[in-house]
């Protein structure tokens, strides 16, 4: 690692899929906006993805943007390389995750051991989820819609809307 | 979480008994160095500790200061109240810790909890040790040293000298 | 949390795929009923899954209904909307699941908590697998017997024969 | 296991040190309050402890005495026996306790195996803690007290009162 | 398990896909090496496979007996029968595994049970992955290589180039 | 690590405080036993240990010579320096330990890394305990023994009846 005083301004990467955002997302984003004078919402846009995503980069894009308007210092923007070299690209010293729970931690620590291989100037730096939102995935939250289950308290109001309106097959 | 976007320059408290620095250490510190303005390695020195540290805090804090002379952002610094409360004081909003292994997530995240409630406004980012110091703890340094152990590459060269000194008992 | 005194009888609910069911299962259902009323045990049967069972939903709650006939107060039903859903309809405050391993742990753990929100007059009561059963899944005695392995003492004998037959592709 | 039918009234017993009673330890006792006739708070109070604990018997007692009034059906005892051997002298068949993390369920799984060779006719259930007391410990709680800190909310207000005359020793 | 004593000479087997082998299965291979007369590299070749693997089991074996060429007491062969079985038939007592992680672990821990069920005379021995290939794995390495990253030092030579032509979508 | 061939007999070592043996232990070292030529039972005798064991370290090494009387290729011997430098005096090439829990394998990934640095031409080979050991440990047995609980079953009975004199203070 080289030890380069860091340059202002500090931008940070949260990257992530954010199909869709959820609260533990912007309780993330929100930290990582408290520390940094820019944080980059980076949503993976792959066209070689092995599943089709729920909602397509538009409108998760939207939903990101609509759900940090209140913070002034974030942007969403699409990636569709190896987050490493898209933190580059951007300027970015920083990647910020959140950890949940231990399983979360091991893929992390795989990830992370191999992506300072790709780039040693990179560094990823993880948070806590706060307790109400340790449970929470994008991928839950979508199996509970679809059986009709309550998401209020879980997602933004729109992306409760949306998901209600794609998932729900029992009424 | 209040959302004030960070004001320059930003400060990183590294919170830890160091008793002595490891090179497990010395990593974290500058994966902060790297990101934040300036960097304090905080060292606790409590009056009411159960056990007593192998080397006191005159010697801990001096450690570190060597350890660290290279990086032209970092210094170090004596505590004996919360770390929160301490960050609050010198004005930092991040604490930066490094995570080895599970345990160390568990232990953490009740700590994460803990120090929100006290603290909102101070978040914890955690990095992941590198692979050649995921098994480094201080505690197992000083273990091996008694045994006689090598301890080369494992912490700085002079802590090795002075660790040598206090702990062997073969030879 | 509502602190209104249980009304007898106890209800428990047992869920699970039971794709089919093994003597881990027995073991959590026998331990349910030993210290509830009434134990349901419920399978799940739904249209819109990924992946089609082996056995159709008949022939699991068939399989069950065998294996508990022994325990006077078990019966075996099909259920297709959320679990605290099925629970609350058929006047359970209990549902009763087996923890074998951390993974277990973490998964049911995330379930726990989405399941709380949407019901929080039932509570999810996990007991920890026997040691002899720690190891044993549907998917692993499927695997077994699918490479042409012994599965006795794993499984219900009639469960194992129809499993020979079905999954047997070596002579 | 036996499969004799259970026999009201149901009885649970929630063991524990209780030094002193958190609002996690609060929130089991709820939950095994809701589903069981009679809930036993079961306090470990032996002479031949390693460790002194901060509170006496009596008065860990009466902390949870006066936590658990709203609640009809809980009372507090001491023992001084192995766990199941006190469920068996009270006539319980259910020993309820929390899992918090995974270091607990590891520790949990031990107990539970070789109190089944003790007394195979008593279970152990397991309730998942609330999200908001996941990291919440009686040792957590005191260390907190030592520093001064914030423990509104962590305990119930009388054990807050006494903690802070017995532990605070800054001001 | 019955008590004879080991015979001359001691056959280890290493199971895995090796689809492609990496530098992480190499060092445990050379482990088994050490302390084995002789070490049988297996390698799954089935036919009912879910998924059709990168290489096929040609190319597996090619790279295996490529990489493991300096090692005079070490040779690859397919097999598509339990493992334990392959043991036997090839007067095998031990199977030796890599283990990276905790979720490794508990997958073990499971196939170790079913295993010794089929076979209580041929015992797994695990090694811990050295740490500077403990987040290594065929899967990560081949999403790497997907999206352009660098993956030298990470398998061997050969593999890397034939990665590299078949995997490699962007340039 | 270098690869020089294996040379016979194969000396396998089994390092520990035995304090006392279990049967989990025993299942432990019988696996050893039935791989490689000779097995070393090393128990840690140490002057400057933080505790004094229950049993001194002629009776902890009557205890396994007694229990393994019936495997002829096992011996037990006392230790008192770092396990892989006990491995090399003796011409170990391999140590051979048990692993049970999450927290087993933390703690020994820890030490194999450390003891690879000291000696990385010693391994350190894990077996998976057996289901019915897999909660068992020392210090359990003691706990319970101490209580007046039964360890039939679960140390070989010269064992228990140790135990009982020392520890039981109930009756």
């Amino acid at each position: 690692m080289s030890h380069t005083p860091p340059t202002s301004p500090s931008i940070a990467v949260c990257p992530g899929s954010y199909d869709p955002i959820t609260n533990g997302h912007l309780d993330v984003i929100a930290r990582a906006a408290h520390v940094f004078d820019e944080v980059v919402v980076a949503v993976v846009n792959l066209s070689i993805r092995k599943s089709k995503p729920l909602f397509d980069i538009d409108e998760r894009l939207g939903f990101i943007t609509d759900a940090t308007a209140h913070l002034g210092n974030v942007r969403a923007e699409p990636f569709d390389v190896l987050v490493v070299e898209f933190a580059r690209r951007i300027g970015a010293r920083a990647i910020v995750k959140g950890l949940r729970a231990i399983s979360d931690f091991e893929y992390e620590f795989e990830m992370n051991q191999l992506n300072r291989i790709q780039a040693p100037d990179v560094d990823t730096f993880y948070v806590m989820a706060s307790p109400q939102y340790s449970f929470l995935s994008s991928s839950g939250v979508k199996e509970l819609a679809t059986f009709g289950g309550t998401i209020d308290g879980l997602v933004p109001p729109r992306v409760a809307t949306r998901l209600a309106e794609e998932l729900s097959r029992r009424t």
